[in-house]
């Protein structure tokens, strides 16, 4: 196709974001063609100031504007309670659910022995000085629940558990909504394991 | 959620795109922020580029850098066709066939009496004018096979007849690797009456 240069360029790079195949970019691109110059230079702007001005929270290692991100520097939010996350991303996914008051830690990953990532790969050393200076009382363990996340949750309750401080995982069960029929044995096993008394 | 302001603000321009939702902005975002820097700032100044560089072409008004696009430009295209097209995107489309190697017209749009869009707002005197002074012996509307294009595909063809200038138009029927049994009745119908002797 002989498309112009600059045009050709922004479709390289609109590929490179996750989930945007082909059609998508040129979508996008002849969407940005069209629009007003103000919108395309507003995403232009966010683009860049994001990358200038949002670094990790020296405390949690969310992503933050100001030397704490906004859930550690907010009074409202609950010191004694750390959630314990892989990524960023996952703070935003329990955010969501409005059903967490305290803090977050972030690990930067989880533990795989099979990518050669270890327990000095990750941000264990920066928690537990936390739970070593600050007043903690819970550390609800969020890594994701596959065997990465797993691994990396039992080898931190065997670090933790002996500090005397509450060790909490994230339940594992039947998605709500979901259907018996068209669970996975593990997920279903799991859901008859952990059952609950009504 | 409790999000740095940048970022939200990243994520309100991202959901702007076409066929970006909150879920596929979220993902792109922290793809940015995990990006290194130069990945993302090639992105925004590809953004930036294309609304600085990219106008209309004047001969045909599909985008170009230059005063001509690169297809207007090309010795190797054959400037006694013109293909109509409604959007500069239908020209990346019919590019990619190969099957095209004449010169392109965009109208801007199509005719709609519903939205209020008539000859006058589309680049029907432009086209005129261009038939009037270049050497053309064919005119291909490819505008879509919906009413809107049809019905601009008949105004042209109204139009362009009496200059003794062939008119063809895109052929209907069934897509190629289509199945009958899924075919809609209208698409099926004009395959039935466009049959070709073999």
């Amino acid at each position: 196709m002989e498309s112009a240069p600059a045009i050709q360029k922004l479709l390289d790079e609109l590929e490179r974001m996750p989930g945007v195949g082909p059609k998508s970019a040129q979508r996008i691109a002849y969407w940005l063609l069209n629009a007003d110059r103000a919108t395309a230079l507003r995403l232009a702007d966010a683009i860049v100031e994001v990358k200038d001005s949002v670094h990790f929270c020296k405390r949690c290692f969310n992503y933050a504007e100001d030397e704490l991100c906004e859930i550690c520097a907010s009074s409202r939010r609950d010191p004694s309670a750390i959630c314990v996350v892989s990524e960023p991303r996952d703070i935003a996914a329990i955010e969501r659910t409005a059903a967490y008051s305290g803090v977050y830690h972030v690990l930067g990953g989880a533990l795989s022995p099979m990518e050669g990532i270890g327990p000095d790969d990750l941000r264990i050393s920066e928690l537990m000085a936390r739970l070593a200076s600050e007043d903690v009382t819970e550390v609800l363990l969020a890594t994701n629940p596959n065997v990465e996340g797993e691994t990396t949750a039992a080898y931190l309750a065997r670090l933790i558990k002996p500090l005397g401080i509450k060790v909490t995982r994230l339940a594992s069960g039947l998605p709500v909504g979901g259907d018996l029929e068209f669970a996975d044995e593990v997920t279903l096993g799991r859901a008859i394991e952990s059952r609950r008394v009504l």
